[in-house]
């Protein structure tokens, strides 16, 4: 591999060379900020030939490096080998950011190149203040991977399906109204709109064009009469864009959409997030045009769910559970006495969720870790690492799935055997953790930082904890991970995860606890936050479990738990084996009486 | 006295018509912003009659306008019958904040005047810009209310004495050596600080120029080389005035800081708060010198009690607790028997702090409150309010002493007799909410609102909850009041009271429950953060009671606690009985021992 990449970088700096650019850029990003990309935008990968979700290249004319963070400094020093790319590990004393590597780096009248599709508004903006201070030009739409990448996959083009308002709650008009109805309030004449997950919503129209992630590749732009949406054609079967045209959406060429703004008229307003546009669509707008930099409008409606897609999400929840009991029953009959793997349980899982209506897939790529793989958080067995899952220990199983009825998300930490007291003792602390969030009562107003201490409080009592949030937003048959709601202890603006708990809210509440080399735990469950009373005091607010699956209680140990803790459980227990049963044949629907027994 | 306020008016009005002024401002502050104010500053108090300790007052040539809120709606009325003043309720839905009346009620080439030493820089920045909108002027630097107020109090001299580092753990010199250090670091020529608590804890000097709060009225400047204190010099006994030299501070005449700042530079730079810092002092500083907005240097190290601090405080929250524990017994004992009244028992409350040795008075008007008046959050006991307390019902008893030691809060609620099953129920809830604050473990960086939960949970799991902050830093013998340490669940970034907790910083736990015109319970300590064990996972935290008197075992029912809650109080009560019964009679002792039992 390292021959390969060092004949690609020697064909980007031959180019660099022709384009009088000194330095060039590789973020991991799509044209939408997206978390997740399709194969198209892989760019950084086949640059550097790293494979991991997270880091930026930067190739100047003397040398080449890698940033990337702590999940994948060993991958990555793997992976770099022989390609004369230095890995720059971030976070790691002495080691600058990319901005502040750029600035020392760079001289006086160099320029730095990137593909402006790839950078977000604002990232652009503070790399052309920081590197500007030093007289340091930018070029920004030079698309030179592109250029070089002879064999590159084309742009995802998967088929476009309507969601029915029986799943969605709202039509794609009411919708439209609401954002309208912001766009007034806000003065805004122009709304322009390219996240995917966003777009989709608004739209009531899914696809597949990121893995796991069912949304359609396309940029959209909203004025007071018109939306116009900027994808390709082919990828709609006709009664969805005559569905579409009655409702007012027109169809344009993807990239069309720089040429379209490029012609807003002066004076105009138009509402876009810096964060989330890309910095070369940004730079078509005429400069006589204002630019309102706020959250999508579509973010927080988004993300509050509506009485009909929380009913549905009840429904999805329980077909999801019922495919994760049958198969903590099947492993926990199965094991020892059959070959199972951390991929074939997946298969197996994938198998059993395939079997419900309505499903359409995984909603990200299942972590089934066993032993001390489950002590890697972002974990994912490929055939490389895949072990055997043996009558011993810990299993960690963090699966999800897409139905029309929701997106599900569930992590369940199951004992194959013989268990240590100790992990006994973690798997019923982080147990607490998650039963005690999830029966927070509080008062309207409170963010995740106000309830956070409730999932953490069991192990930071103990000098342990975990180093992860305690929950993400999680959307309705859409990206698995969705802002702005969210639990975690510190502030972090950037992840946009604080904001107030509304009713219809879905949350993941996530604690765990990882000890390196031997065992992880974690146990998750879907959460919604609804409205409780309201009395002089105000609006009270609580938490109700979507997730419907036995935790495993020969983890537990009851006499670790308060009454109360053990009675929260003993009353979720009785809702899963009263919603999953059902389903469940007759050997599936004894194990579970006995799996959901009062503790 | 309505009549007498109408003279006041006329004359304040007759002033204003001379001086071309439109409105007049009339702020409760004093010169340096701060929470309580000595006689000599209570203008807005002459001016309208209104008593309360938050308000302003606009005088206009038309009208006259009070604006305060909800804890005064009702003394407000009162109070301004027969002034011709309206009352403005602050927070009541259509009633305009003072800075949006002034907006609306001005006109084009009108003038705002007021006593630019009685209003922040911020607040006057902030007015200049809504009213320079319009075209309105200000004059800021008239003491209207100075000019008619002839029999003003004089400024307050009370006797200032230097504060041992045996008391205080660092000598004034090191202290200087570090703010010199923080300013070098920020660039800073020099510091102005004018915030009373601030300058006393630099300076290791105490006094008594504000009611309460042992400091001395004046504003310090400091240079890389110099300390000069604007103050009455006559304030000052010789020895502590040599000490104070001796050190580099030189004492100036209190005004001269205004023609001294005028003088600065230009080039340099100053720091100041612009929150903190009166409007007036800030414009007598050259527009060619550069003036760094920042919170002063003194107040974060203010916050963070040296380990002698700490230390010092166990000695002074020992000698408050037996004043309290005695008190508490001398109560239970005669209630019923002999003729005790809210003010007859906070003055034997006082004799029996004075017995202290290093007693320096209270730290706070007292709030001994008796029934309904319990539930009146800011009550204290006036001769025309004063009840007699029966043998039935809850007392609630806030008070605070200062020490050499220290500065002490507590808050108990006492069972004076048969109290209902609802009363007992709520005791319950609240103290577990104090337990359980207190006995927080957690990861260095929570801040306030992480942790509030752990004392509302309790209330807020039953649909409950209390209309005040759970709990303020507290000064070392000085102000009872003190940032940036507080526990709040939600944000209000002008408190500044949120900040990440460190070792040292000792703040109030006190959450509490009210039924109007029935009764109120708070159980308040005074906790001091320690640090736990540092591991992989970071430096823990957690927190050590300082306040040593028992909880009323009368008002509990142990059922509705869980087992670590009832052991947090039952380990508690033995620190308490260990470290307060050498200190009693036989008889106290005795009733201690009981009233300190294991539940």
């Amino acid at each position: 591999m390292g021959n390969v990449i060092q004949e690609r970088l020697s064909a980007l700096r031959k180019l660099m060379k022709e384009k009088k650019i000194d330095a060039y850029l590789i973020p991991t990003d799509d044209f939408h900020a997206s978390e997740y990309v399709g194969a198209h935008f892989a760019c950084r990968k086949y640059m550097t030939g790293f494979t991991g979700s997270a880091g930026t290249a930067v190739i100047c004319r003397d040398m080449a490096g890698l940033w990337t963070d702590g999940r994948y400094f060993i991958q990555a020093e793997q992976q770099l080998q022989g390609s004369t790319i230095t890995l720059h590990k971030m976070g790691e004393p002495g080691v600058p950011a990319v901005h502040e590597f750029l600035y020392s780096h760079l001289e006086e009248g160099q320029c730095l190149g990137f593909d402006g599709r790839t950078v977000s508004t604002k990232e652009a903006e503070k790399l052309k203040i920081r590197l500007g201070e030093k007289g340091v030009t930018l070029a920004c739409s030079e698309d030179l991977v592109g250029s070089i990448w002879t064999d590159r996959p084309p742009l995802s083009c998967e088929p476009v399906k309507e969601l029915d308002v029986k799943w969605t709650g709202r039509s794609r008009r009411e919708k439209c109204e609401d954002i309208r109805r912001a766009m007034e309030e806000k003065g805004a004449d122009l709304f322009v709109l390219t996240s995917l997950d966003d777009i989709a919503w608004l739209l009531n129209i899914r696809g597949g064009d990121v893995p796991c992630n069912p949304v359609v590749l396309s940029y959209l732009v909203m004025t007071r009469e018109k939306v116009m949406l900027f994808a390709n054609e082919k990828a709609f079967p006709d009664s969805v864009k005559e569905a579409l045209h009655a409702d007012g959406v027109t169809i344009h060429p993807y990239d069309d959409v720089y040429e379209y703004v490029k012609k807003t008229e002066a004076g105009k307003t138009v509402l876009l997030c810096k964060e989330k546009v890309n910095s070369l669509l940004t730079a078509c707008i005429p400069t006589e045009v204002k630019i309102l930099d706020e959250e999508n409008l579509t973010f927080l409606p988004k993300a509050v769910k509506n009485p009909a897609e929380v009913e549905n999400e009840k429904i999805a929840h329980i077909k999801d559970g019922v495919a994760v009991t049958k198969f903590i029953y099947w492993l926990k009959k199965n094991v020892g006495k059959m070959t199972i793997t951390e991929l074939s349980a997946a298969e197996y899982l994938n198998g059993l969720r395939a079997q419900q209506e309505h499903f359409c897939g995984n909603s990200f790529e299942p972590i089934i870790s066993y032993g001390s793989h489950a002590a890697i958080i972002h974990y994912s067995a490929t055939p490389e690492t895949d072990i055997h899952i043996e009558a011993e220990g810990l299993l960690l199983a963090d699966t999800g799935g897409q139905y029309l009825e929701g997106t599900t998300d569930v992590t369940r930490t199951i004992v194959m055997g013989p268990v240590t007291e100790e992990q006994k003792l973690y798997f019923t602390a982080v147990l607490r953790g998650t039963l005690n969030l999830a029966a927070a009562r509080f008062r309207y107003g409170c963010r995740g930082w106000n309830l956070d201490y409730l999932a953490r409080g069991p192990l930071w009592e103990m000098g342990k904890d975990f180093n992860h949030g305690t929950g993400h937003g999680v959307g309705y048959y859409l990206n698995v991970h969705e802002g702005p709601n969210g639990f975690r202890w510190k502030m972090v603006p950037e992840r946009n995860d604080s904001a107030v708990f509304e009713e219809g809210m879905i949350t993941s509440d996530e604690p765990g606890y990882y000890v390196e080399g031997e065992y992880g735990i974690r146990h998750e469950n879907l959460i919604v936050c609804k409205k409780a009373e309201k009395n002089e005091f105000g609006q009270y607010m609580c938490f109700e479990h979507l997730t419907m699956v036995p935790f495993d209680l020969d983890g537990i140990v009851p006499e670790q738990m308060t009454a109360r803790e053990r009675a929260l459980l003993n009353t979720y227990h009785r809702k899963v084996y009263e919603n999953i049963s059902p389903y469940l044949n007759g050997e599936e629907r004894e194990w579970l009486k006995e799996a959901t027994r009062e503790i």
